[in-house]
C-alpha cells in the first residue's frame, strides 16, 4: 500500500485521542510490519471496504486501554469488562470513520468492530497484502496501530 | 440481530469446508453470545459493511487450524506460519463471500481478513449488538463461528 494512505489514520488516531481522551498523542515513523512481533492485550479490529479494502487494528496494553477508556467515559475502569470493550471498539470506530473522510476518494463504508482479548495476542495481514504499523507515543501510554488497505 | 441471518453463514461455512478441504462439517446450534467463553489460538476477522454492517470471526485452536489449512493446500502445516495466517484469512474470506451471496439485500461488501493469534484469546462485539455463536464440529475437529450484523 502506498504510505501516504496511512496519514488520514494517524491523524484521526491524533485528533480522536485528543479530543475526547485529552489526550496528547505522538506517532512515530510508519513501517511496513515484516512479522508478528508486537504483542499486546486488547485490540479493537474493524474492516474497511468500497473502492479499496482494508482492515485496521489498533492494539493496547491493558493499563493504556484501561487509561484510554476512563478517560473517554470520565470514570475509572480497572479491569476489562464489558465497558472497557465497548469504549476499545467505539475509539476503533471513530478513527476509522475519521480516516475514511481523508480517503474519500475510494468511497469507504466501514464494518462492525470486534474486539480481541488475550495476552500477548498479535495480529496479522494476508502476506500479499503488508499492513504498515504505527506506533503512539502518549501520556497515558504507548500503543499501536496496524493499517492494511488494498487500492485499485 | 434476527437468528435467520446468520443461516448464510452457517452454510457457507458447511460448503466452504466440504469443497475446500474435503471435510465434513456439522453446525450446532447458534446461541447469543453472553459472555467472552469460548477461547482459541488462530482466529480470521472480517468485517462486512453496506445495508447493514457486520462482523465475522472464524476461531480455532491450533491443531483444527494447522488440519484445515494442511487439507486445504494439500501439504502439511505444522507451526503456525504465513501459510497458515493466509490460510485462515482465505477460509474466513471465502466464508464471508459465500454468505453474502444469501444475504444479496443488505448490498454487503467484505473487508480484508485480519488474522488473530494468541492462546486462549477472546473476541467480542459491542455490547449493544449481541453476536450469534455457532459452534461446528468437523471431523478434523471443533471451531466456533462469531456473527455480529446490524440491519437496517
Amino acid at each position: 500500500m502506498d504510505v501516504a494512505y496511512v496519514n488520514p489514520f494517524i491523524s484521526a488516531t491524533v485528533k480522536t485521542f485528543e479530543m475526547m481522551m485529552k489526550c496528547d498523542v505522538k506517532p512515530g515513523a510508519p513501517t511496513v510490519k515484516k512479522d508478528a512481533s508486537f504483542s499486546f492485550d486488547i485490540s479493537g479490529v474493524i474492516g474497511l471496504s468500497g473502492d479499496a479494502l482494508g482492515a485496521i487494528a489498533l492494539s493496547f496494553p491493558k493499563d493504556v486501554a484501561l487509561k484510554a477508556v476512563s478517560a473517554m467515559i470520565g470514570s475509572e475502569c480497572t479491569e476489562i469488562d464489558y465497558e472497557v470493550t465497548d469504549g476499545i471498539g467505539e475509539i476503533t470506530n471513530i478513527i476509522a470513520g475519521n480516516a475514511k473522510i481523508g480517503l474519500s476518494k475510494f468511497n469507504l463504508s466501514i464494518s462492525l468492530p470486534n474486539i480481541i482479548i488475550g495476552k500477548d495476542h498479535t495480529i496479522q495481514s494476508l502476506s500479499d497484502i503488508p499492513a504498515l504499523l504505527v506506533p503512539f507515543a502518549s501520556t497515558i501510554g504507548n500503543f499501536s496501530m496496524e493499517v492494511a488497505l488494498k487500492t485499485p
